[in-house]
Formats: C-alpha cells, sequence, structure tokens
C-alpha cells in the first residue's frame, strides 16, 4: 500500500506511491514505456480496464460494454486506494500516514481522436456532467477531505496514454496549495466582507485586456500575475463556492466557455500540451474546520497551464516564477485566433 | 524593463520578464531554438557575453581573456536587473513593482565537455569559492533581499546551453518558499529550542537507510518525504545558517561530497537531467525583520532533483507529490552505484 510523509518542515505531503511500479532500474533507460499495442481506453477494449464506476451510456447497453459516451474506471496503478482505514503514526521525528483515498480515470470518449477542442458543447458538458457526478459520490466518503480533478494533455504533462481523458484524485489530508488559495480568499474576506475570486472578476472586466473568453455565466482570462505563458483560469461570475451548486444551464455555459477557450488556445499555439486543475471546495468535513464562512470567501474555477516553458531551479528554490510572456499580451492573441 | 506582479490571493509574486524576449507567436512553433553555431561560454569566445563580473584566473591573464577556471558574467537576458530603483504600485486591486534585482551566469568551466561529476575535487571547490564570493557581494546591496544560486543541467531542467553553468537571481522580495521554510524552522525551534535540520541529520544517521554520501563535515541523503525520485539533500553537519560560515577546510569536503553523490546519481542513472537549489539564509536587512534569531533556527543546505517523472495536474493544483520510488529504495540504488 502506498503511504503518505510529511516533510517535518513545512507543511507538505507527499505520496511514496510505491504501487505505481517504479522500480529504481526503470530509470536507468530513459526511454518511455510508449504506448500499448491495443488502447484499454477505446470503445470495445472494456475488459482492459477495471469495472467501471459509473458511465453515461446508451439505455439499452450493459455496464462494461459498448454504447458509452464517459467511462469511470479506477485507476489501475492507483496512487491511493479506497480500501482500509487512516492510521496514523510517527517514526522518530517523521509522521505517516496509510494512503487511503480514490483514483480514478475519467476516460472522455470511446474515440481516440477526439479531442477536446473539437468536441461539440453538449460533449464537453456530459464530461462535465460526470465530473459533477463522482465529486458528489467521493465527498460522502467523509474520510476523503478534498477531492480534485485535473487533466494531463499530451506527455509533457505528465499523461501515460493519448487517449482522451481525465483524473480524480481525492485524499485523506488537505493540501497545502488548497489550504493556501483559502486562506487567502478568508483574509481578504475578513478585510473587505467580500469575496476576493468576485473582486478580481469585476476588476478583469474593468481591464478587459487580459480576457480570453465569456458569456452569461463564465469568464476565462490570463491573470494579472500568471506564472506561466498563456495561464487561463475560468470561473463562474455567479458566486459559487462548489461546483456542486451548478445548475443544468451553467453546465451548459460552462461547456461553451471551456470548449472556446480552449480552441482559442489551440488554435494560436498549434495544440499545446497542457494541464487544467479543478480548484473546488473541499470536502465539508474538514476536521476542526477553520473555514467555517468558506460559502461566503471562496469561489471554485479552474486553472489551465499549457505546457511551453519549463519549469526550473529557480522556481523550485523560491516557488517564484518567471514568465517571458505578460498575460496581457497573451489574451490578445488568443482573442485574435481564427476559430471558425 | 521587467516587473515583478503579486497574485492578490496566496503570497506568491512573479516575474514578466518580458526581455526574455518570448512573443506570443515564439510559441506556435514547438521546434527549439536549438545550439548556437559556437558557444559563448566557451574558451576563446569571451567577447561573445558581457563583460564579467569576477573570474578565477590565472595572474598573467587579462579580463574577458583566456586563462581563466570558472567565469561570472551578467545574464544577457536578465529576468531583473540591478540598475534603477525599487518602485511600488497598485492598479486597481493589483500590485506590482519595478523588476530590480541581478541575474548572472556563473561558466563552470572553460571546456565544453567538462561536466561536474567527471571534475576533481579541486575544480569543483573552486565552483563553490566562486559561488562564495558572489554571495558575499550580492548582499552587500541592501536592495535585494534574497539570493538564489542554482544549477539547470540539460533542457528538461530547464538549460538552454549544454556548456556548464550555474546561474545566480537576486530578488528584491523575500520568496514564498524560502518563508515558508524558514517559518518551518523557526516554529520548530520555538517548540524545541533546537534546529530541525541538526535533528533530521541525527535521524538520518540513526537510520542509516536514506543516506547517499557522509565524510566529516558533510552528508547527503534522500529526505524522508521525498517529493521525486532520487532527490537528495546534502547538509553541513555542523549548524551553519548560512553559506558566508565556511572555512577553506570545509568548501573542500563539501567539494567531495558533492562530487561524489553527483557522481553517484549520474552512474547509477545514466547521467539523469537535474536541478539543484542552494537553500541559503536571507540577506540580513530584511525589512521588519520576523526572524531575529535566525542563527539559531535556520541551516543551509543543498536540494538536488533529478528530473525522472513529469510535474502533472495533480502536484501544480495541490501541491501534493506523487513519488513513485521509496527514498530507502533510491539511497540503496546510489550508495550500490560504481564510481571507481
Amino acid at each position: 500500500m502506498s503511504e503518505l510523509r510529511k516533510d517535518p518542515i513545512i507543511d507538505r505531503w507527499v505520496i511514496i506511491a510505491t504501487e505505481r511500479g517504479k522500480r529504481p532500474t526503470d530509470f536507468v533507460s530513459a526511454a518511455s514505456a510508449g504506448e500499448p499495442a491495443s488502447c484499454p481506453f477505446c470503445e470495445g477494449n472494456e475488459y482492459m480496464t477495471p469495472p467501471e464506476i459509473y458511465a453515461i451510456r446508451s439505455k439499452d447497453s450493459l455496464a462494461n460494454e459498448k454504447g458509452w459516451s464517459t467511462r469511470v474506471v479506477p485507476n489501475k496503478f492507483p496512487a491511493l486506494r479506497v480500501e482500509g482505514i487512516v492510521e496514523r503514526e510517527g517514526i522518530g521525528m517523521f509522521d505517516k500516514m496509510s494512503g487511503i483515498g480514490a483514483h480514478e480515470i475519467i476516460i472522455e470518449t470511446p474515440d481516440h481522436g477526439d479531442i477536446l477542442h473539437y468536441r461539440t458543447p453538449k460533449r464537453i458538458a456530459e464530461l462535465l456532467e460526470t465530473y459533477h457526478k463522482r465529486l458528489i459520490d467521493l465527498k460522502g466518503d467523509n474520510r476523503l477531505l478534498y477531492v480534485m480533478i485535473f487533466k494531463n494533455e499530451g506527455e509533457r504533462a505528465g499523461a501515460s496514454l493519448t487517449h482522451p481523458h481525465s483524473q480524480i484524485i481525492a485524499t485523506p489530508i488537505m493540501p497545502k496549495r488548497v489550504k493556501e488559495e483559502i486562506d487567502g480568499s478568508l483574509a481578504y474576506y475578513d478585510y473587505k466582507m467580500r469575496c476576493i475570486f468576485c473582486d478580481i472578476i469585476s476588476e478583469e472586466k474593468r481591464f478587459g485586456s487580459r480576457i480570453v473568453f465569456e458569456n452569461i455565466s463564465f469568464i476565462s482570462f490570463c491573470p494579472f500575475a500568471s506564472r506561466f505563458p498563456f495561464e487561463i483560469w475560468l470561473l463562474p461570475k455567479r458566486h459559487m463556492s462548489g461546483y456542486d451548486a451548478m445548475t443544468r444551464q451553467e453546465t451548459f455555459e460552462l461547456a461553451e466557455c471551456l470548449g472556446v477557450t480552449m480552441k482559442r488556445l489551440a488554435v494560436a499555439l498549434g495544440e499545446p500540451q497542457y494541464n487544467w486543475m479543478m480548484h473546488l471546495e473541499p470536502n465539508s468535513e474538514v476536521p476542526r474546520n477553520p473555514w467555517p464562512d468558506i460559502k461566503a470567501h471562496y469561489h471554485w474555477h479552474f486553472e489551465i497551464i499549457p505546457k511551453l516553458t519549463r519549469v526550473a531551479g529557480f522556481e523550485w528554490g523560491t516557488g517564484f516564477y518567471i514568465n517571458p510572456t505578460a498575460p496581457e499580451d497573451a489574451a490578445e492573441f488568443l482573442r485574435g485566433a481564427d476559430i471558425e
């Protein structure tokens, strides 16, 4: 089983995921394992994955057979597992706990070549509904404090298979980066009695120069302090702390905003590889909850980071990023992309 | 001029380094610029760099000519510049400041193919002395709160030139990651009245299983909560908050420890690309100094991270790392490397 270990100096946990099967000698040859001969995520190969947890599929089809449009399965080499109990232990001055959690794969489409920015808003909305269903289900397990939904597109972004897929990892501790963001939103709320994300949306609309796309309910822009060239944030305009609160109409609006934004990125930069992360309200069962007012001060959103530059020693050592492209220039370039 | 911008939610600054000359269209072609036909860092090409700031060179040689063994020059495309004054400004709800700082290149050797782990300890000691000289000089500028010395080895690690070199960036603000580490060491000191790094060294010696190499004055090991496979930390055994305090004898001990550690890594894993970062005591001129006792609770060190895995969406979203190799296994594999 995997284990979670805590850095004693800063509040950073790591997952030592020995089940993912990297032995020291696996790193000696730099050659990557490459794609399997047959793709386990393609329609007709359902038997190659663990049994499905959820799927959007036609009424007359059977689980783990053809006839689906999105399909969720457990990761075959999970970083964390749902079975077992959370055990905590000290070893000398160090702290560890058992690797309880969840690690799921969302297969976004039965068709290997059906990449996201070519899909219709209706198809993207199915993916978003799948995210929503799994989020609600996983939040029912009160051992899991946080559910992270993310997508790695391309090898540089960390994907090992090319078939379009997203992932979910639910963790038994509150991740450091999440805590920092929520604490930041609380500090602002304490000072101003307003949501910082709502204020950022107003400012972005006032400036206009960093906006990539907006519709009635959603907006995407290159943030003022972008860490990376062409970094994009995408937020609901309505104040909403959790993705749980989305209406059906909003899901369609989000599908449009996400689809257009990703298409602009793909057309402008020649289909760059990217990561996207959903920053969502944590499970409400946080022990000794430090955020009783989270519904007031937090605001869920997407962060999208194209893989155009390398993270180097300076960034690793300082947490301070060097971005060679001003977000105003990036947004202008994206708005100019011809996506018809 | 570059500018520094602050993320309004979390305490993270970025450098928008427009002088580094990436226009949006530069990202459209994924092809890298490649090596220049003639290497500006090779002996005989001194005229290709800005004039040198410092060099270790033979007594009868002239500045910016042949005859040097290490050579420090300003970065031709600096992220930050020393000229000017620190100006702070608010734009609506956002904060920015002028990009004052320093960005230098340390050319480690006149010989293009002279990679670090083949060098003798005496040659590595020259590099370490060069680091020391530049650190002392830059700390004399009280606008610069932190001096980061780092090395990017290989393209995956962010290096754009292959000739062996290190870099220094000195910043006008205290980087987030540095602050967190020093705050962590202070919290431990407040609780135990001991240096947390000294305690970690004792624990690592007691366990033994994570040690890579040690001599009289230095120790290297794979840390308990390693973020990456084969991550290595290297520390002085004597409590020492700043690198400024190194003796000549300790510089030789460090050169040996660093040389053997890097050679073990190179032999065991087939010369992986890597970053190393020196985590050093900040400049003492910190405004409203939150660490009056830093000499007691902080302890400088190296962090070395080989580029063997990709950082993906989960890590970006949570600050939580998945490491597929236990540090005990990594250290054992490194100790077994035949470096004779």
